[in-house]
């Protein structure tokens, strides 16, 4: 990944949610506001905490096309002309779906939460305005985050917004303004070597790509027992929820499947179902693994 | 470290200094007031940032006497009556000088800074208001910070507060309201149980007096070429800045010192000289070869 000249890329202590208040607090001055696009849970989060610092116009909404989820073409979204930035998350872990196609919003910068997409393939930083993400799920622990932003953004702020808010200081100071979370940027740099040894964002995206298409095509092939309710344009490539046909077994296949190693497939308690998170570090042999459990289970039960 | 029934223990990701805004955020309504105890670098830090949410009263500051720097005994500071809290820094590490006495304040509750001063001796909660500390002195690793907060200061806060800046929120929500910091907060918990182990906290704290008496009973006994500028009577148990009567040594007294093994003794930037730093980590054997080498310098340079 690329990082165009004119951005700086902080590390700063907590969670991506930080961003959520962050990022109006430093863009938004008085009476302004910015566009948000909601396609689901994380989207709605950061649309609530930005709400008390702007007007906020939610441009589009994720909705249903004959039972599936799609994210609505950019040629149906309200966006506004003054808006200072425009919002969205492109990939939506808890509901699944997925941006494959990045929105032009003209000279008005991009700003996005890509802790669920970030390091699963290559990536061009110029296309944005700001890029934020948690490291947990591709870069290492909780308890850091990245922040890929745009000089130009990087502005003055009133002297109500704590100091360890204002980016500029922290940019100022290279992400050292306070005792950084030590041990886990030196976890993020331990991946970022692994993920160069891997073979690069090019090769991982390649590896994601076959992970995901397998589990897909397999619930597709399968849909008399297992079901994905996401249009297939919006996809998730990471986390793919599923519910199985007879909503009765879930329990039975969450336990038999936690039988066989196989952790961690319960469905965010938002969703309900099951839900395979296919993140970096899961190998393609962990998708092969499931779906063989998910063919014995469906010839027993189905 | 017993914690009353009437308090909430906080773990959230990020640094104490976040502490410096949510204090006051948190605490001071519009027009209130606290009061602040300056007895160094960290106690000055927490004004500064406080002065952005409500008027801020520097009740003392610590003086030099006969050479020596003192913390102002109780009788002169000017406590004001209508302080909504009263806050100080127990131990600052780059002056070196601790508090040995909690302040009498009467009703209103102590707010501490206590990030290099918990878990170094047993420690009476309900004496405090608010004790926060970042973990990575004595708790395990930087990114994750104590707070443990006596209930009735838990309130609502007005709609500008980011939500990661509510006590109430992440009370309400105990510490789980974002992804914690989970690998610092699961190290933490491991350096409990090894304190347990040690025989808990009057145990570490004996050791904890017998490296410091060692190490101030050295530069005393040798003040012909070493010095410590604390009133012993305000000198801290953590942190032991000292210098070296030849000032021109010091490099050379740093160089030879990390050479023999025996790092991080540079004093901090804004200090100059030397600190040793005897947090619980640091063994009394390792005092033991510091005064070693401390000795055998000063014969050969002396």
């Amino acid at each position: 990944m690329n990082i165009p000249k004119n951005y700086q890329v902080l590390f700063l202590p907590g969670g991506a949610t930080a961003q959520f208040a962050m990022v109006p607090i430093n863009l938004l001055e008085t009476n302004q506001n910015a566009d948000y696009i909601d396609t689901g849970v994380w989207s709605q989060k950061a649309i609530l905490e930005a709400k008390r610092y702007g007007t906020i116009n939610v441009a589009a909404t994720s909705e249903k096309k004959d039972g599936l989820t799609v994210i609505p073409p950019q040629d149906k979204w309200k966006l506004t002309s003054d808006a200072v930035y425009v919002h969205y998350t492109p990939n939506e872990t808890i509901d699944g779906v997925e941006f494959k196609w990045i929105p032009d919003t003209g000279d008005i910068p991009k700003v996005v939460d890509m802790s669920s997409m970030i390091l699963s393939r290559p990536m061009d930083v110029s296309q944005f305005g700001i890029i934020y993400a948690g490291a947990q799920k591709n870069m290492g622990q909780a308890g850091i985050t990245v922040i890929i932003v745009r000089e130009d953004l990087i502005k003055e702020v009133p002297s109500w917004v704590p100091t360890l808010y204002q980016y500029k200081i922290e940019a100022d100071n290279h992400s050292f303004y306070n005792t950084p979370p030590t041990f886990s940027w030196y976890i993020s740099g331990l991946v970022f070597a692994w993920l160069k040894r891997q073979g690069g964002l090019a090769k991982i995206y390649e590896i994601n790509q076959r992970k995901a298409k397998k589990l897909y095509n397999y619930i597709d092939e399968h849909q008399g027992f297992y079901k994905n309710s996401i249009h297939p344009d919006c996809r998730s490539l990471t986390n793919i929820p599923f519910s199985l046909q007879k909503d009765k077994l879930t329990d039975t296949f969450l336990a038999e499947s936690a039988k066989a190693g196989l952790t961690n497939l319960k469905g965010h308690r938002l969703a309900g179902g099951c839900r395979a998170s296919l993140y970096n570090a899961m190998p393609e042999e962990g998708v092969d693994k499931l779906l063989e459990f998910m063919h014995d289970f469906a010839r027993k039960h189905g």
